[in-house]
């Protein structure tokens, strides 16, 4: 396993991969890795095949935090994080440093402007520029064949493939699935700031998601309706406060205002300071 | 000489010529090719080498029109272009139709924040996020190692150069010398809208350019000085119309206060309703 630093020098070894037609398999993540990470990882080693490469970059991107947001506290374990990677069969991280991906008068964004403006978006509305703009260079280093995300960020899998999409990268996208605590808490890194209260309280989105799988599961409800009773299950937490719940189309990401099975959920929760989402198809 | 018309097609041969180690020199056009044109074709096949690939693409991109400006009646004439790109020894030629660009969903763009607010992105606000987003879309489509500009549009090459830097594009951009008439009008597809009358006076465009050269040759001037000196020039030409003069940084666009010889002139001037645009070094 290889460890690169240098944005140059990823660069070049990705070439000459492309130039000799080995399959590329790419896991963008922040590290501070857990099982989710690993199930994308061992996702990779599986497409890119035994003579194929897996990249995993680990990498905490300034640009999609807000300056409010917890972008300087983000943990950080590179030692825990390379071990993981290496048990994972990674052949390669790439860890780049700030100044390696953002020149002191960087100007070139990549945004979506449709699927960005929901749920994530109206809570951090610079997030998402931030997410395509990094995942646009990294794909530009990297010159994955396939790159995969994980299905508990939905909203960014779905912006991620609609920029392949409208930009044309020549990169398949896969979504791999969420992977929950035995309490059904989603793993995120996030996780670690939860106080032992919060920690206990913190399986309610997945209530919340099951609640909602029931409530629709025999005939159609009204979003209003349903947005009401989660409000009210997440109230039953005392650390829990809803940011947002929203019913709406897995492809345009479109609200609606009558929920039906297939319908897709997404909500974000703060639980004390630390903000959990979530979401399901019903 | 193979055409192309779909971008998955294209995508393919190019993901082809990338695992077999093959070079590709591109030139995006909007056609009705010119020996401009001609110019970056030649300097495209000696970058490709005699093994390499030169791809010119054909496509009159609509996002980076404004509704008032000359989308539809942009002269086309694919005929004669094809016969120019054989005779330059053009190995494909991409010319994609708008619905194969453009989903009627489109959403993501690349947009340029510093270089784009000067000089043509005043009078044409969205022109350089059409221009940096057709790049990208054709840079992720053909893949190529090198793409050729024409230094006519000088802050559109700068633009692009940093659109490659800071997304980290694995392509080189090469700017190619503006081509001009005997006259020394540079060679534009738009000079065909040009009457007799305007044609006599385009000229005016490079003797502003050489006039400043001149005024700058012995000793600094101050900017404001020579902008008079040069909005005097046009306005001896009855048909043009100053739409604006700049002095600046080449690297950063930054409008000059005190211009020397080093320093960097754009102009753009209405010869009657058609809008021309040249540049020099000082």
């Amino acid at each position: 396993m290889r460890v690169i630093a240098s944005v140059a020098a990823m660069q070049r070894l990705a070439g000459q991969w492309r130039n000799a037609a080995k399959k590329v398999a790419f896991v963008p993540t922040m590290g501070y890795l857990h099982a989710g990470h690993v199930s994308l990882m061992e996702r990779a080693r599986k497409l890119a095949g035994p003579k194929g490469i897996v990249v995993v970059s680990i990498y905490v991107n300034p640009t999609q935090f807000a300056p409010h947001e917890d972008f300087t506290k983000y943990p950080r374990d590179f030692k825990r994080d390379a071990a993981l990677c290496w048990k994972a069969g990674v052949d390669v991280i790439f860890t780049p440093s700030d100044p390696e991906m953002y020149a002191p008068d960087f100007s070139v964004y990549v945004s979506e402007d449709r699927l960005a403006k929901f749920m994530e978006g109206v809570t951090r509305p610079h997030h998402f520029r931030g997410v395509t703009t990094i995942v646009a260079k990294l794909f530009n280093v990297v010159l994955p064949d396939t790159a995969i995300f994980g299905a508990k960020d939905f909203q960014q899998a779905a912006i991620v493939k609609r920029m392949v999409r409208d930009l044309n990268f020549p990169v398949k996208i896969v979504v791999a699935p969420t992977v929950r605590e035995g309490d059904g808490l989603a793993l995120s890194s996030r996780n670690k700031y939860l106080s032992t209260e919060e920690r206990r309280e913190a399986p309610v989105l997945l209530l919340a998601l099951q609640t909602a799988q029931a409530a629709v599961a025999a005939r159609p409800v009204f979003g209003a309706k349903l947005k009401k009773k989660i409000q009210q299950l997440i109230a039953t937490q005392p650390s829990a406060r809803l940011d947002y719940v929203e019913f709406f189309d897995p492809q345009t990401l479109e609200p609606l205002a009558i929920v039906k099975k297939g319908a897709h959920m997404a909500l974000a929760v703060y639980m004390g300071k630390t903000r959990l989402i979530d979401n399901a198809e019903l």
